[in-house]
């Protein structure tokens, strides 16, 4: 029963609709931002704990720094306030008064105070306190916090005016250890949207117009959504001096001289939700990775005589505690029984639409044979869509299935990207006459009209004008390079670098 | 070796000691906030793991809703915008621009947004789309999130400007199942704060001026500092119908009636890291209780020739292992080998003013004797403060001993709140002379000049002056009433109310 718009249909609107019909987040009165609802916000918390886990296994501690940076901050990187000033929440008063039956705000501050877009300022002068010596570096940290950008056009997950991430932030003695480290997270990056969102992603530089307002080097993750366009999945910035020379982290190196650090960061957020959502979600709904999936195993009891509840609820029960103390993915797998007083046909439709990665159905008969239906989402409606199967064997079963159609999720998604990176365009007509097509929904195992193109790129600053006109960015520069020359895809000028072209979230 | 100021000498001088030795925060250049630091934000971390598991088993998830609320929203409940007018940060301007080298904010807002210092009016207003039948009752969400309440005194932990928290909003369609919601959760708290703070408290209700600004009721947690002080650790609030009316939450009940909601909300915050120290800190720095420290077991090794590194290391290395599978508290145990290039003392000391509850010292001779050096925190400077012991007992007994030490931390501060709570004072007269006293740290297992008195209240509108010139405030009204009459302590008037009078945070 499919959603009433399909991804043919108009992919934009599925979109909207696989977030609502989920149940996982909805726009907000507060303009721009969204209400994150329980299965939308579960996902986020399955991203946090398996990722937060990742960052410290490399090292990184958590903090919690202001969420309100002092205007004055933002005078000292030229660059990076040049490129969040048009987007930035300021607060400028502390109070509200009431007049004539209308509350005003009063108390003006002495200095604005900007809600944070990202944390660089304030953590620099952190650093720029906590630096003495070589002996305190590197100093590797990491927080979970809420910023703000002022978005004008906001899309749910996509891009919200406030939204949740995750900000690294690291501290070096040289300019070797911060580029190791912005290479390293990126791999975090790229290992965690592989294997735990089974989403795979190409990894490169950003081109120079491209970059994090005061990096020197951005590097970042991109992911190929189903209609064929790109999503900037996560990004890592090789920050050179540049913040540590306008906060002034200064320390004293092994030969006894100051010297400025060397800063790095790197950042995912709720937006992996959208990416995951685009990834992977079909027509029935959404789709969820096992990994990520707030409740792996949804069991239904199916009671349609008052006489039949009690036998069915307490075989339930015992299916649920057994499959709790099974693992997958080295965690213990997450149980839900759905005894909700609702019609059994409807509470699973919902958790299709959710994507929950399994659903079991248990009437009495089942109990009678020890039995269980199972429905694994991203079979529905295949001859596989539904499998009568011994409690027992599932119960063995559960922990090595659900690893398994997380691969098969990750596979599926990994040929769609790969048979939709094009390498035979090789001039600007070319080019041109491939990005006249608008992207639309690509179908499984299939080249679609418009996608991703690896191509050569010249440099030019004109190339920039070019692609704002075709509505199409450089998503990166991948790490592997062909070492050919041939003409770039804008100008026909000679070009030896290869960059990936597509349109982008 | 204690800290610079001790209890004794200056109380709330020691409390700024301990947060800055045990580098759990400091001030930020953001006013009135504060940086948490690995070991304070690890502290929130296991708070936030362990209540989130409660809050969880109790049927609740966990939402997330927007930072911003339109200013209109605090028009519609009176009280409640009076209670918090004073303190909000207002967003007016969404961009920044540069005239003459300076920042200034522009691109005004249409309607102010209020940065939440709660989030009961804008929960409210999602609540009001998403009920339209008891069918859909009741409604439990919970969600982790920063506010902020502009402070004029801010201190780290107890009172800052923006701090984390959690904050429970529920709607249901009976006021006896919103109230005993209320009175459940208060019961979450003070499990928590006994079982994983180990620090007891008195329950019961606020009296009317001290009640959350639109509840009907407010319940409460309060504990005792050191200093006799009470620190409200946690609050449940019965709002009744009001946030119903003014936000519309109408439903149509089981006799097809349409009819207003009750609703819930309930939070603790950062501050009950703040509690932790007053609670359990002493002259040498802070003392984790076992169940929220970040690390359980650090093991020290103690390297003085080069040549003993490599047995050592791996001896240490070993035990780590050994140690990480051991549980305690029903989790495994969290243990951290301390290999920085610094001399062990120093090390250990770290640890001792951080409160890690063990450290174990480890060198080459108890690499020989299949050994270690154990130091438990809560013995420092006793003749139990080291032990050596054999490596194989302590992996059999760490478990064991962790949750020992949790015990023995939650029993003295279980006898220092009991020798506290005077009973014995009956007039105004005695209620004035013992309350004339300052507060000062309390010896272990004393009675300390002035902490909490348990006698009569006569709710007068005029006990309310009396109270704040004496600077004492009425902490709860406990649940257990004793019947009687007697003088009221303020007015000396006939009451029968029973209340807890002490000075606070």
């Amino acid at each position: 029963m499919a959603m009433k718009t399909t991804r043919k249909q108009n992919y934009p609107e599925w979109y909207q609709n696989v977030v609502s019909e989920a149940d996982m987040a909805e726009n907000s009165v507060s303009p721009g931002c969204m209400v994150m609802k329980a299965w939308g916000y579960g996902i986020w918390e399955r991203i946090q704990r398996v990722l937060d886990e990742k960052i410290k296994e490399t090292g990184h501690e958590n903090y919690y720094f202001p969420m309100f940076i002092p205007l004055s901050f933002f005078q000292k990187e030229a660059d990076h306030v040049e490129g969040f000033a048009k987007e930035m929440a300021v607060v400028t008063h502390s109070r509200l008064v009431n007049e004539e039956g209308k509350l005003k705000p009063s108390s003006p501050l002495e200095e604005p105070l900007i809600v944070r877009p990202t944390s660089e300022t304030i953590i620099a002068d952190s650093f720029a306190k906590w630096v003495k010596s070589y002996r305190d570096l590197p100093i590797l940290l990491n927080q979970w916090a809420n910023v703000v950008r002022w978005e004008m056009r906001p899309r749910l997950f996509l891009r919200t005016r406030e939204f949740l991430w995750q900000e690294g932030h690291t501290v070096h003695a040289s300019m070797k250890e911060a580029e190791n480290e912005t290479v390293k997270m990126l791999e975090v990056y790229r290992d965690f949207a592989e294997n735990a969102l089974a989403m795979p992603d190409l990894t490169g530089r950003k081109p120079e117009h491209e970059k994090f307002p005061g990096a020197i080097d951005t590097y970042c993750i991109e992911a190929m959504m189903q209609d064929g366009k790109a999503l900037q999945a996560g990004t890592s910035h090789f920050l050179g001096q540049n913040f540590a020379k306008s906060a002034n982290i200064k320390f004293v190196n092994q030969n006894n001289e100051p010297e400025y650090a060397y800063t790095t960061s790197w950042g995912v957020s709720t937006r992996l939700i959208g990416g995951a959502i685009m990834c992977h979600a079909d027509d029935d709904g959404m789709v969820v990775p096992p990994h990520i999936a707030p409740y792996q195993v949804i069991i239904v009891p199916i009671i349609k005589k008052a006489e039949d509840a009690e036998r069915v609820n307490a075989y339930v029960e015992q299916l649920a505690k057994q499959l709790k103390i099974q693992t997958a993915f080295g965690e213990k797998i997450r149980v839900k029984v759905d005894a909700r007083d609702k019609s059994s046909v409807d509470k699973s439709w919902e958790w299709i639409r959710k994507g929950a990665p399994m659903v079991c159905e248990i009437g009495p008969r089942d109990v009678d044979s020890q039995g269980l239906m199972l429905k694994e989402r991203i079979y529905l409606g295949t001859s596989d869509g539904k499998k009568i199967m011994a409690a027992n064997d599932f119960v063995m079963q559960v922990g090595k299935r659900l690893e398994d159609l997380q691969a098969q999720m990750y596979s599926k998604a990994k040929t769609r990207l790969d048979a939709n990176i094009r390498t035979d365009i090789k001039t600007p007509e070319q080019f041109a006459a491939y990005f006249a097509n608008s992207n639309e929904w690509i179908e499984d195992n299939k080249q679609g009209k418009v996608a991703f193109v690896r191509g050569k790129w010249c440099a030019d600053p004109e190339t920039e004008e070019l692609l704002k006109a075709m509505k199409i960015t450089i998503r990166c520069i991948p790490f592997e390079q062909s070492g050919t020359t041939g003409p770039c895809l804008l100008t026909g000028k000679d070009a030896t670098m290869d960059v990936i072209y597509a349109r982008s979230y």
